[in-house]
């Protein structure tokens, strides 16, 4: 296995290559202007990475990396629009810099240019790719509507919220990797640990995600800290503050929740005090801990190196700490 | 081959037992609502009664017919968002009955099952019919941009106007018909000769649409006659008309489709006029005659009996006529 900067090198160059003038212009340049915004490139890296932990050639895994990263823009483009967002990676979003149809017909091609992809894998493979990508991207969709609903609802369990992240999050990560172990031809019960491997890895992630937005360093974030707050999202820490607290606390927090105040940062120490108080805030980050440690010892099963388990090891414990 | 009735109801009930109860509702919900709004159920027909011309069994085609239908529906979907449609089929369209997220999020959906749908062919029939459908699918959303790109554009050419139509209409009929082929495992030559039947017959069809929004029976064309003009559509009529037109018949009809008047039958009546006098309405209709007899001479080369030509130039014939 090679480190992560050569991926994401490897990765980008073909992404560049990807991007060549296509016709009509005003469906593919907002897909190239979305493509080219950057980031981390992690989905598509932990697909080349894991082809080769399977000792395979990454190079084999190029088209199904690009489509996983084009299906992750996809959902970024019609969610944008679906969130009203105006931003994205400090960038205007597609349907600011062009409008909500170009941004709903652009996000159409860009999810049919995912399955395009495929194209050049073996009948077998593609079938096997293209299968679990449904099911992804469908799930993906269905998390996005449970992220929506329980804008409205006001009995979200923590169960329902856990299957949420898993949908909206997760799912893409795991599946990003068995396409690596796919296309490498590992077993059927190393394609399904591997995958397993990167769901667990991507819920402790966007757990982390909910606890950073709270308690997170200013400095190093890279979102606005407290952000979830001012917008009243119903995260874990909310969740998990409101089964903690007593009856009068919950009064309270509920309270705060229903504000749109302008004393913003008074919102915040006041909601992150009752995180801290009541529990939740040590709740959410034993609950980090509780899927590493899943995502971890799934590795154990897999038919690969102890090199390779402890590079996936080290992978996601930079992960966790925001070093990748 | 069955008669057209029989294939549409084998269809309905494929259909019907498709639309069960998913969770989210919110984002299932709709997609069976526009599922059910009815039709007639053209292109999933064709596929159905392709396959039979071909030797095989229909029922092996319905995972495929359905696939065709749910992505036509998707499109609809989508497109009434773009076009800010309130009513489809006499009935309110998806982001009227809930909103553009809805329509937007559950569209996707949609456009995800319709290759779902093809999971249980084989895996070199699934390559075949999945690669025919995202080249189509994605030629769907690039003659949808055109038609967007148009409407602000006073240089449109009547060969742009014609690769508008065949991407955004025809070859839809054509990959439904190819896929049917593909399934009863037709030769290259006859797949590729019933995709150029459907295709030119889609052209013809929606030239048709053209030249009937302005000179159709109101009692019988099911849409408002007179409403491109009303919209100031630019339609092969009135592209023809430019064309042919004196400088001044020019004017007047720029003139008449600037205007957002408020006595509509007067400017319906005024553009007609010119469609007659300048020589496009009967240009229009030698074309649609054009395209028609071109997809009736490229059956001729089909590998299938004369009985089964002879059926497939009554379905055009009565789709022309407008009698199915």
């Amino acid at each position: 296995m090679q480190n992560i900067p050569f991926y994401q090198e490897a990765f980008t160059s073909y992404l560049n290559a990807f991007i060549t003038d296509k016709k009509p212009e005003n469906l593919y340049n907002p897909i190239h202007y979305i493509l080219k915004l950057g980031g981390k490139r992690l989905r598509p890296v932990l697909t080349l990475m894991t082809t080769e932990i399977f000792n395979s050639d990454y190079k084999k895994a190029l088209d199904a990396a690009l489509s996983i990263e084009v299906f992750h823009n996809f959902s970024l483009v019609h969610d944008d629009i679906m969130d009203d967002a105006p931003l994205r990676r400090g960038q205007k979003t597609v349907h600011e810099k062009w409008d909500i149809n170009t941004g709903i017909l652009s996000g159409d091609a860009m999810l049919i240019q995912a399955y395009q992809l495929f194209e050049h894998y073996e009948p077998k493979t593609f079938h096997s790719l293209a299968k679990l990508f449904s099911k992804t991207a469908l799930e993906v969709c269905e998390g996005q509507q449970y992220d929506i609903d329980f804008e409205t609802r006001d009995d979200v369990t923590i169960p329902e919220y856990l299957k949420m992240i898993e949908f909206k999050t997760a799912v893409l990560v795991g599946a990003a990797m068995k396409m690596g172990a796919i296309i490498a031809e590992a077993s059927e019960h190393d394609q399904m640990a591997i995958y397993e491997f990167g769901k667990n890895l991507g819920i402790a992630f966007q757990l982390q995600d909910d606890y950073l937005d709270a308690f997170g360093d200013p400095k190093t974030f890279g979102k606005q800290v407290g952000g979830d707050i001012i917008e009243n999202k119903k995260t874990f820490l909310y969740l998990k503050a409101l089964a903690f607290s007593s009856e009068e606390d919950q009064q309270q927090l509920k309270h705060l929740f229903s504000l749109t105040t302008n004393d913003k940062m008074l919102k915040i120490e006041a909601v992150k005090d009752i995180f801290e108080t009541s529990g939740s805030a040590e709740a959410t980050k034993q609950e980090i801990v509780h899927y590493t440690n899943k995502a971890f010892s799934i590795l154990e099963s897999l038919n690969i190196s102890e090199d390779s388990k402890e590079d996936l090891k080290e992978f996601g414990k930079q992960l966790m700490n925001r070093n990748v």
